[in-house]
């Protein structure tokens, strides 16, 4: 029931063409979700600022288009999307069909207008080796999108621990970190040491033998010593970049 | 070497008792730690905005008491201590030697002197049921000392889901939130879905069977399909409220 | 807002006290829980014809004492509760704080009135071993004051498969069974093939070694060949015996 | 020994060429297979309503094309067959030799004739994402074809979970449900929650690292706070779907 | 239906009282198990050669008893009885009220008379260390009790290895062999490997750590490079004792 | 140092052309394997009745050549060979090599002279499912190329128990049997209680899902209540022929 | 066959009561193990340098009693015995009968005589925690018993990365390290990172939840991006503590 | 701060144009990196003796290769590089463009100059089987391009265990020993109990079912009774390499 039914309705039984008893049955049986959820519905995008989020994997091309067009008709000149682990050619094919769209290839990321105004505070992005460099461009690229300032320090495993070293100030002045590690996964605790800020741990799949497909890594994230790291799913750069904004945004 | 060492060698360089080339040699072979990482560890306190957490398990009674005394000797007009998974015996023979020490026994934790200003924002504490309530004191009571305001939801699993719906606003205005949940661990998906601010899950090892002593809500809340979830170890109720503290104090 | 206030308040619209953008600015405000999903709540109760199911590890004597009474309270005639894996010592304590309660300590359930009328048709509850008694006499008490009628067969391994076959009959006139069993958790499948009527699967954490403390009977009774044979968590006779009941009481 | 063969023996024992002792001999001596279990197999068809079902994984065309021949040779006239997770080419080779096939794409099902005549009962299939699609479309159709009349509500995890509460008037008059789910696998426990009826769970491989290839919706169905939830295979519509269509018809 | 009820029904029917279709149907509807299965059930303990065997976890004094009278009464002279994992305080109870009980509390077993011819071929019982003894001695005892005649090596793990090669010939002319290994489980294969008979392979859960309680020798086993190594359930002495002695007296 | 070289020495040391001191140090360094080790290893090509078996997997086409040229050299006339696991292809190209092969594509077993007496008992392997099958061929052909006699009974699952049950007679004849099962597994302990005698339990990897690549038929098998089931690797069809053949062969 | 009596009996051959078949039959049926692998034992004791250890758990106080005069018969003077995992109250036992025996409580390890000339390079013993202590100790003594110089570094987890820092010098110069870790296990490729030197890692069991009883730091280090890191079991100080003394005594 | 940029400050402050506090808290603030831990980076250079090494898996041709060639500008005449688990198709790649590099198929690796004088004492390198090959010789040739003399023992698997016992003299004379192994990885516990040096077994994923991709032969070796064996990560033949070259060379 929208809104103008909603004030027919009251008129009518203003205008006594409609019972009191029944007004009052009418309006108990509102669908809920027409007064509280659809708003809340609305709330959900207001606040996570983002319309949708779509993961690629196991939809077909046609299917993310449908999907895009959708979403881009809602808000026509912005173009607020975002698709997640899309190949170079399913980009390509959507690229084609819709125009303003961009793909940052080493995230697997493909989205539209980035914001122009981004905010004071700024993530942090550091991963361990050049193998963790796509879920580490995807946590980068999806707080990016969402309109977060990002620094990056990547490539900082233990052989390069020097590098971390370096950029201590960088790291300490950060609003928060993304910290993506393989194998061992011991970066984040590391830099959760040095930083004192939230850290958002993502193990990856990296590795190979004991690495577990990213278990060893996640078993070691949540047993880290440093009480400010908290970790997210194997591989999960989205999931990571968005809690990362979310922490930034707060207040 | 501590400061009043490198004056006098300064002097005496100045008074040119000490060649130029032979300073440069000292103050190369510095051990780092003298300038640099004491500094760090001093941030560390500072940022953090407390000295040091003892976590009880596998300690003597005398074990924490020579900790704390240490602790408490640095600032003894503050106290600011903590002490987690402590029992009440414990708790007892410390508070027996220590004035003005506080036990809360719902959440296991024993600290000093709980700061009087609070944060503008508060963290929600939310748990599913009965039985997670010492996991969610404990976060509850970790947050309040370190200075946050606290709003708490109990007991509000499956069973009790209109609870949670009563409780929207509160959810959706918290800073950020701390859910507390063992079995299926659904309930961080759930408040994430409504709240759309931070939620740190925390999985419990409530249940039997299949619910893995905590691994099974622990990896649902992985899965979550809310990207604004992330999560600490099992049962770590303190590495949640520290977490989350950390949120509501960012910037 | 009650059904008064919301008959008030629409009189005072007619009667033009209230502006119409008002009155509907408060109606799309109501909170949906008034409207919606307190009635779910009660719908629950209705649907599962039984107020609410207390688990009784890890509450104290006290607080499963407040909870029972405030159950009983609001139907005081009837006493309609179900405590589950209570042990006798609790079971006392209750018993003598309030009365008309019945403890079955082969089941370790408490309860209250058991209904007079049963259902026509009947679940059969059939266990492999001895050491899965208590669990299969969870799962017969449950569905037994739920309302269900009952019929047994006990101790009915592999080194007893004749017995099985003694009662095929019974076995294929039962509305639906619950079978027991822990170890090699086989018996469903044979039971589900000679019966064709729904089977609920419990697995037991009955056995030592690979039997991985009932993961091994879980995982056999997942992979079940016979389409007719789901599964719940191990132990977990009261989830079977309301199940069971649910399918008996169907339509 | 066939009926035949036992009635000239009895005619012989009758005509005294066969003397009482050997008679009784050889009727111990029959195989119980003629007597007993054959008929327990034909109950089995009776029961089940349906002759026989054939996973396609694993077996050659040619090998489902002999089955199915010797399936349809019994009732030619009705074709009652059910070929499992097979694929379009694999249908397209047995559609060109038997006449009368039915392929559901969407379902990976091949079938023969539909039943006219469906129950009065439905039961609803639930799924959450997009990509669980498959597994749930193999529960609807195989319910569909044994007879049950189904309603669908998919794609409804927890960002659109408006569009279940939409539905809740068509989820709890269901004579039962089956709810598929991957990742956190959660939804059979909300489903459940507001619908008192037996909800079949059906956990779904989609998803990735700590998903365990189904296994983290797996355990969290097993650990679910609501009593009607019972489970099934990761990824084995069919067998929900045919569980469910047993309670459906159950008395 | 017992053999003189269908010995007078037969008479019946020569006599001209019961129609052939009446008989045919009553002898196509006699329970297959009084034709068929209760021999099985005969046959199945003339082929063990053993009545019964009863596992004492989990069961009380009294229940044992009961089932050790049932037993012994079938065989008063003989009491072929046997009793596994029964502690000396459950033996002394039983020991009391049933006489020419024989209790062996290494292999934690009680048992009747032991038979006093032995099988010609023996049975080699090996283990690894000292913790492994128990399980070792179970699998002596069983074997023993059953009728084989037994040699042992006990404590012949890698620091004693040459112990082993000091009886190459007594494992070499043994009939099979029973090897019980806890920690990494290596024995079986070095023993097949000297031996070439049949190995049955007991893991033990004697360890900590990367023992796994057992899985890890359990693993080991099941890849051993030896293709005369089989394998039973952790800390199961009865059953590779069971197995072994089947071996024995094979032929 | 062969028996030649021995006798030589100990003459020359009579003739006093060697010191007792230089024939005690030569002595005591003899390389133990050429009076020891090397006759264990002959030993153990007589016991197990057969040279050496290869398992093609990783194995380059002409390593295996190189391999079987060296087998056979030994043995011309009977090419007493195995090679297991060998592809189509692979087995053509060896065939085009060596003259007297045959190949067995089921069971994609590899071997030369198939001996031509047979023992007295038989071995019978049974299998559940048709994808089962290469595993159960792979056990019956290495046993009958080893001389064992051989019954088959394949395809005798849940759903076609009374095939099993018409076979009861042929199961309790048998000198031991190999079951293969995959999904839950249970045909074993079914089996081995119709039997009494030994059975070797092969647990396939045929499944989905919870069947864990084969992992729950073998706990399921190890949980055995039939105390006359062992088990052997997942997918060993090899090594549970080799051990049924040793089981017929013993004694 | 000793020395002596191989002497008589070439004698008697020189002197022709033996004869040469009759010799040669004799001299190759010697017990290999006289000549070969009863040296190999000797050589055992010699190399290692340690005659035996003792495991106590699980063995009684007069077990261990037997086993340690045994040992100490042997070399009277020296005592050099070590029994690892033992409780005061065993040590106390065993001190009252064997004299020059002593006990580190700390370590849970007895031992005679401690070597007085140490090695010229040292073992560094690391540890993380305070939990971690007993393994680290056990390592310490271990190796200083076997007659290796030890220095320790106790309590540097991540809260206390500066006090390894302050030790960098120490750290490097060791002949090789032993690092014990529990939780997630990091600091043994940190100290890898520092050192260079062959690490011995020993992951313990301290933690809770997610460390796995000791597995997540198992893992870890398993994939410590450092090479020069290996791994003892969990828990094994004493495995680390003898594998450290065999580098540093190396060449 | 350069050391010229330091010398500038002390001039000035020498000169007086700098306070002396000024200077302190200038000297205070210097980057630790540029005094310490940029010397500790060179450090591990010269300690490890080798400047960088290449995991080739995930990296493309072109990121090689840019790597390779920032290695070799640094000592340009030596090449001393290593690049593991490289395809050949990539080294062609590589060797086409950058001169002196020497590609060893067997072991997967890619290096340059191999040193020409080699340390006194060996590694044995010994491996199980043929499939276990690769790894055994990536660990040879990492630590022969490192400097190591090595001795290698292939394919001793259980089969030759004669073998073995062949080489007892080289094995025992060995500095260190690497052992490869996968299904039971039995192998390390043999030859560390016959040669007392240490022992770095590799486990590898060579196996089917429950060899658990490794994982079995893993915790094998982390179980060994031998306490001269220590593990690295499945399939890590570098690694093992690398460790064994290490104790080859301390002091």
């Amino acid at each position: 029931m929208d809104e103008k039914t909603l004030r027919g309705l009251l008129e009518r039984f203003k205008a006594e063409k409609v019972d009191l008893n029944d007004l009052i049955g009418k309006l108990k049986s509102l669908p809920y979700q027409d007064l509280g959820f659809a708003k809340l519905d609305t709330h959900r995008a207001l606040r996570f600022g983002f319309p949708e989020v779509i993961y690629a994997p196991g939809k077909t091309d046609q299917q993310i288009l449908t999907l895009l067009k959708k979403l881009t008709e809602r808000c026509p000149g912005r173009k607020r999307v975002l698709v997640t682990r899309i190949t170079g050619e399913q980009a390509a094919f959507l690229q084609k069909r819709i125009s303003g769209l961009r793909y940052f290839p080493e995230g697997r990321i493909l989205t539209g207008k980035i914001p122009e105004h981004k905010t004071a505070g700024y993530i942090m992005v550091i991963s361990a080796g050049t193998a963790d460099l796509p879920v580490a461009r995807e946590a980068e690229i999806t707080a990016m999108v969402l309109g977060s300032r990002i620094k990056t320090l990547y490539d900082v495993g233990v052989a390069g621990i020097h590098r971390l070293l370096d950029s201590v100030k960088m790291i300490q002045e950060a609003a928060c970190l993304v910290v993506v590690a393989g194998m061992e996964g011991a970066l984040p605790s590391v830099v959760a040491g040095i930083s004192g800020k939230p850290v958002v741990g993502v193990p990856t799949s990296i590795g190979y033998g004991a690495s577990l497909a990213g278990f060893t890594p996640l078993l070691t994230m949540l047993n880290s010593c440093s009480p400010n790291v908290v970790v997210v799913n194997i591989d999960n750069g989205f999931g990571a970049g968005f809690f990362a904004h979310l922490i930034n945004t707060t207040r």
